[in-house]
């Protein structure tokens, strides 16, 4: 009988190849199965589900050693992903992890994240698939705590697969003693006063993206963000179809009256 | 008494400022109200959410007359929001029309599109928001359906309001008769060929992205993709919170067992 090929884990992150919180994690899952990194060459923050279309994007083999390979690669989290799938694996991973990233990824920032993009396109391509945060952006955070709970989530994802068009959202507090795993709900809410005026040297108004999160629902204690609050680790499973069925129905007078 | 104010619509795109998918909206609304258009400088096509973190932007007033006012913006589609909602306008838009985009923006298509980035986050900020798309990509296409239907969602939306954390997904088939519109789910698929190998100058690989969809779905005739294949406008709701809450429940033991 053939020997049983292990699991195949597709490693990407938006904070780039180099940077630790993905290395802390490449480290611990190593155990679990055979590696594949490809994440980006430097740091894509903020970059979402983003695609590079008007420009080819170029790969880098940095590492092949037994059960660990890294590439580097010049494009998006989402770019990185969609490269591995069609070019560099010989097969479908057993699962996607994306991160850990250095900040938080909870709430709405889902929709800004390239963390949270590349888990989206694992997820789409029929991967199941896992991001992982810290609250800490420090290049030098201590990811001890974020690495003890990704880990045993990535095992509990591999035993026991996700249904098809979920995946999750793993946001870990930055203190030293995690309480333990909340599983939560997306917390409503958004960013207000998102730019700081400066002037650039010669006097013209330049806008820098800042902000502060405005929780919108402070006492769900289901939600993420309370649980992270409480110095939960919080897991929230996301859905691929958008589609609001119930306002769907409401609407559905539409196609006659327009 | 106070004369009312007319209704405040803010435009984006993720064409640019000179699309004529946009200007063609841009002219069809100006009856309903002032109209504020906040666009990116060149295409910011495949930009998703992605926000400017790491640099700052910059705005450039490029028309102010008796109901209309343009802005162009160096940042993505969603900076184009957040700078119109912070910094650029005086009051909180009565509705957002993002596009009309050069291309579909049917199905999953939706967590790649600028467009769409732009709806999300129009509707994050408690904006009622809709991404309008036609199935042509070219430069020149007739937005004469487009602008049609468009036009129709939007007297829609400003008479009837949208619920808070949804928007309108509104793709228009590029053909000169559209048969109606039908109120659609986002439908399942993927993205598979995805890349073009080639040769740099130097004979190094590179990739460019391409791809063909795979729609998991074709006889779903409630679908958004079916809809369009049919002749149809496809109008989709979809929701900002994207917590499976079923799948929550499910694994709500993980709690206790991690």
């Amino acid at each position: 009988m053939a020997k049983e090929k292990k699991p195949l884990l597709l490693l990407t992150n938006d904070d780039g190849v180099h940077a630790s919180g993905l290395i802390s994690i490449m480290e611990a899952v190593r155990p679990l199965g055979e590696v594949v990194v490809v994440a980006p060459d430097t740091h894509r923050s903020g970059m979402s589900g983003a695609i590079t279309a008007f420009s080819p994007i170029r790969a880098s083999l940095l590492k092949k050693e037994e059960g660990l390979t890294i590439y580097s690669c010049t494009g998006t989290p989402v770019d990185c992903v969609k490269l591995a799938l069609n070019k560099l694996l010989d097969r479908q991973p057993d699962m996607l992890i994306s991160g850990i990233n250095h900040g938080s990824n909870a709430a709405i920032c889902i929709i800004y994240s390239g963390t949270i993009g590349a888990t989206f396109e694992g997820c789409v391509n029929g991967i199941p698939s896992l991001g992982i945060s810290l609250t800490d952006h420090s290049p030098n955070a201590d990811f001890s705590q974020a690495v003890l709970y990704g880990k045993q989530v990535v095992e509990k994802v591999l035993e026991e697969g996700l249904p098809e068009g979920i995946c999750l959202n793993l946001n870990i507090p930055d203190i030293p003693d995690v309480k333990g795993l909340k599983i939560c709900s997306q917390t409503k809410g958004y960013w207000t006063k998102e730019f700081m005026d400066m002037k650039d040297p010669v006097g013209r108004t330049v806008y820098w993206l800042t902000g502060e999160f405005l929780n919108q629902e402070p006492d769900n204690k289901s939600s993420d963000e309370w649980a992270l609050e409480q110095g939960y680790a919080a897991l929230v499973p996301l859905k691929m179809d958008m589609t609001d069925y119930a306002f769907l129905e409401k609407i559905k007078r539409w196609g006659t009256e327009i």
